[in-house]
């Protein structure tokens, strides 16, 4: 299936808040995780039903309620109504192939992004569809599949860092998104590190799994920028964004997220590039490898093109060809024949030929 | 005829004003579909007249009116005065070739976009300009052929789904619109699959159809992007009308049309991207596979030139010379021979010349 | 002479109001044509002095005053004080290789672009620079030749056509400039279609002649892209513009001229990668023929190869050569002969090599 | 030394106000040559000392102070004293290598530009730094050479025209960046020509000195575009800027300015485009020619190989080969030769092959 | 490890206020530098521990601390607390591998960009992170190693140079950064002139290295322009921002940076293109050498081709063969021979094969 974009027919018409799960499904139940804490206290839960988180909603401590499993509509019914969402939102939340992009709600702030994993051994990116609602005091990450980037958040809430900890839902939205923008970035460098490392085998020994590497790298940086560029929207977004739900002090926060954004976009269009470059090179060297056996090979035809000309002319059985009675005459053809060819050689040497 | 821009002598210097079709005339009759509805009714009619239909002009329900075929000039000029409408925007209406816009008038907004339609066996794209022009309490949609992509918002309407029964002509258009693009992507995502299911006969099955494949497609992206683009213009200019007819609600789903439309138009860049990629692939393959076979053949004809040289050198008529006179000559020459041939090919062989 | 840019060395630092001729003169006389017109009276007339026509600056009626021949710098003059413009004005009126601009004065709008005209069997574009000045009850425009595009615009107001008669100079600006525009587009329509016609003969039949027809239309189309793109610039220009010249009502026909602007540029474009891609296809279908008749007769080559050196062989003198005494070697040498070639063909069909 | 941006070692660090040259030392004494005018008078001096020239900072004429050679640092800086300039100002006249660029200080503002020149001959552009201080009563321009473009001005104002000698410094500074800008689309159109003209060498006699001719032009038209380019800010600039001295009225010119140095962009970008298309069709050109030859010498040699083989077939010395034996066996052979060559030669004839 | 964009596992998801170094380790110990100055009075200390350098913090004389020795994170700490400065300051300060920024901070402005260094004979460039942090009356520099390009700034404070000693940190950080920026410009002619250079070589002696050598400056140039690009929107901050701790005399300088900066940019666009051109220039010379000696060898082989054949025919045992006969038919063969080849070399010197 077309990985750039998926869309099927059935999909088209949709009300746009129809609650209909677009994407594919990757885990069987769904899980409710929430960590709920503040500066003092830390509380973690795994629960299986709506009615047992949304009591969260309320609390004046920080909550983050984290749903893996999109695929049950019934679930996400509920979690609309129990948490004052909009259709449409959920809606959004369950199309897990839709563009990245940033949303202001009467009460929440709508953010999905891409977060990437990278297949060091096939050299595969793929990619799993992440939303952030941020309300007062929750916010809500949807994730189809268990696993993913955000244990060293879990570690600093856990470990009582102080500012994660005394923070609200937009420091923790921003430590999220943060999270997965330096992984963009780690995965571009693991990719980039690959990339450079392949010049040395281009100059020394240059063939065709070369190019189908250089080729299959380019493809997935086109698929990284395709996944990333959005987020510097949304980053320029939040930047602008006047919300309530997110504080002053946050904002120069968002100004790192920008940076590492751009920072990613930038290496990206970089390799970009150095691929291309790549790929000159590798033609350059392949056809200069076979122009190189083209020239010997044709030099070498050219110096015996002569001699057998002349063994031919002395083999012609005419009555009078007076050199065929030269007692030497074999010997000089053979010295002539030498001759002939040295001299070529040396010519073809001199004029650098071979 | 030229598909991207289509004028005729005939049309230019015509008054902006003059109702005169320019386009092709696709359908026969005019024919006028009503369907007429409020949260609680909804009545469907099919008219012949224009007459019989100005009356839900009036109406506070919800009317939408479909007129199909445009190239009554009488029609269109009893439509324009029922309907109190500039003969300007008629005139607009019927030119079928106009680039996609968006116009704000006194007591109306007029809005054109192309539907495009997707022959999978051609491999094919054709387009259908739609025009919708949105009145406080009816939608007019203008189409020269009967057979459309709405009617999954037919059904909808049928089926009184809360949100749209409820809304006005300002979120009608913004299904027809979002169905629409939603049809875009849905294009793109089926000449994606073919365009990446390419990849795989390319690296094994290379041959001229799979050349005029990737152009063709790349033709079929040009034309998806000149159609596709005007559309992000036209809701930017959305996004910012501070109209009266558009209610405040509304706007939320404009954001995701522009989302919808940001999607396809990215798509389209990838798998551009994709196209010359794989048209680079598929000349680096047909020019490494005219290369082996070529330093195969040379290096053929490079082993038998020098033995060819050898035959002539004794098939000469010396008087004197020796060699042939020894009983083992034919012998030591046969096996000279294979050493020299047997050699030649070790050497090529080390060489990785074939 | 430089067709995208002439400057002669002779202008170089004149005063920017020296009223000089830059051009190429191409009539002999000065002619004034003028129309005279309100809604209900029409008058024509044809004048050769510029005494005669200045009446019609001070009249309530809309008059176009179309002024043959710039070349004639003491008219010009005249002109210039009769209608009481700056020198500086005037100056660049008869400065015919100037970029189209548009330029607000106190007591006009001044607006040059060029008139195309397409060559259809030179498949050549030439220009012709025209100069509208919008004044209060007078329009002006100046050209160097008789004859232009304009008529529709006359039939019209000949025709007592209600609009245009019953609007002043600024609606007839548009109605010129429309005009203007829309043959932009069928220039452009005309060369698409002979562009998109090219395709067919490209693939059947490639030769020279279809590449020196690639690249002239190529040329033709950077042509056409120079003189369009800066009419975008004075469109986008009047919509800004805040001139008491201007009446309310025409801004919506300037949109329709931002509209038609925009599809001749975007449609340069089209063409503009079409022709990129039928070049790239000319030089594969070429080197693609030219590698199937290089293959055909290496494998014809190879295949004979063999053969000569076994006949050399046995052309050798040898006294003891035991194959050249049997009775059936010769039959037996043709037969190998045969089999060796009739296998390397088959062989070489395998391979596909031809 | 590098053409495109000179920066040498010592100069790092430099304080901005140490009123040091930077740049290549042309002249060798100072030369001050001063133009003093109004409507009614015109006086011309020639001075060695700036003690001689400062009072007419004071005077209420309008004052063209020229002055030629930068590299005397001591009367730079007796300048900058006796005209009230910050030293940072005149250390950046000092700088001959720097970007063009626009800043208003408080008593006067700084204009810098290249005045350029091209060599006819070589086919070379040279470019010479100007530098303008506009100020109230006295416009200072600096270069480091004699020999300039502004004669035309100078004769301007000897002639007494009435809009020169009847304004002051701004427009005189109009007058002076305006025929530089003129200049360089004089250059582009010499430059322009000269690369049209390419066009029938190309298609009738390529050869390597095009290919050179064309990357020599490709060259100068990039450097030509980094020195016009930053011109266009400069220009963006000073219609903003609100300086007190600059006239109201003269803003008009700057417009201008504009649109001549816009032309000057496009036009280089048009002439860009065509020199790209030139290579291609140089590439085309010369690898057709080849392609020709190859196809010629490769058909000519596969008509003489089957006859070679022929011939050595009857030369092998089989005891019995009856051919040998026929009355007309020779001239057999040599009919059926004959038939085949010819008929090798319709067929490759028909199939177009040479 | 990748040099565009350097990125490690560990580091991702920890808290942005962490102190942690993030880089290579390139010094031992930290080093303090202390340099202290108002108008009259200057003074220098090396400190090792931050207690003995915090008191500059609060004397009302201008000090510059240079902190060499990144990786000490207690170090940091300490200079954190001391200063007052945000945790997520030291964080950023730390992170070497960072784009170049610039933030406001309640007490300070954050800048940091690359410090580059060019290695003439390895034609490598080696980047080296700094960061300047910019309070009210201490300047605070942060770099890793000792060694670095503001000595002439040490100097120019050292000989009391009027505006530098007069001025306070901003104009400080304004010199340190002109530097750095004057610096970019000198590597990029020092590249250039090799750049340049190259042009010689490559029309008279084009061999691989070469090639490799204009591949190695173009992986160089982009690494220089992602480098350098976002300096210029740390200057374009820098120009917008309005903080109390630049003053206003110091706006003038920064845009003197923003032109520096231009410049480099500009200039790196430049190299770029002639590098691409010198490429298309080398593939030119090394594919039309090649031609040349496949022509030639080609025209050699087919001389010979007629003339072997001859000799092949006359080489025939048929019984009757009369030519064989004659007396002089060797002599007329060898005459026919020689005409033949004649006429060959004449016809393909006429048509310029060879």
């Amino acid at each position: 299936m077309a990985r750039y974009l998926k869309s099927k027919k059935e999909h088209i018409g949709l009300s746009p808040d129809a609650i209909h799960f677009k994407g594919e499904k990757k885990s069987d139940a769904v899980l409710l995780e929430v960590i709920d804490f503040n500066s003092e206290n830390l509380e973690e839960y795994e629960e299986k039903s709506v009615n047992e988180v949304v009591k969260f909603n309320q609390t004046a401590t920080t909550t983050w309620l984290n749903i893996y499993g999109l695929h049950d509509e019934k679930v996400m019914g509920d979690i609309a109504n129990q948490f004052e969402l909009e259709p449409l939102i959920l809606a959004d939340v369950m199309n897990t192939h839709a563009r990245p992009k940033i949303q202001e709600y009467d009460n929440c702030i709508y953010i999905s992004f891409k977060m990437l994993q990278y297949d060091d051994l096939l050299n595969h990116i793929s990619s799993e569809n992440i939303v952030i609602l941020i309300k007062e005091n929750i916010l809500l990450l949807f994730q189809e599949k268990i696993g993913d980037v955000f244990d060293p958040v879990r570690e600093r809430i856990r470990k009582n860092k102080k500012r994660i900890r005394g923070s609200g839902t937009d420091y923790l939205a921003f430590a999220l998104m943060d999270i997965v923008f330096d992984n963009y970035n780690y995965i571009i460098s693991q990719i980039g590190e690959k990339i450079e490392s392949l010049e040395v085998d281009l100059l020394t020994n240059s063939n065709e799994s070369i190019l189908e590497e250089i080729n299959k790298f380019k493809k997935e940086i086109i698929y990284l920028d395709k996944s990333i560029k959005p987020c510097r929207e949304i980053v320029m977004e939040l930047l602008k964004m006047d919300s309530e739900l997110l504080a002053d002090k946050v904002y120069v926060h968002f100004e790192d997220l920008k940076n590492n954004i751009n920072q990613a976009i930038e290496s990206l269009q970089s390799y970009r590039e150095i691929l291309s470059d790549q790929l000159q090179i590798y033609h350059t060297t392949i056809s200069s490898k076979l122009n190189d056996i083209i020239k010997f090979l044709t030099v070498f035809s050219v110096i015996f093109i002569p001699l057998t000309f002349i063994a031919g002319v002395y083999g012609t059985n005419f009555d009078v060809l007076p050199e065929l009675h030269y007692k030497y005459s074999y010997f000089i053809m053979l010295g002539v024949m030498l001759i002939l060819a040295v001299s070529m050689i040396f010519y073809f040497k001199k004029k650098k030929w071979f």
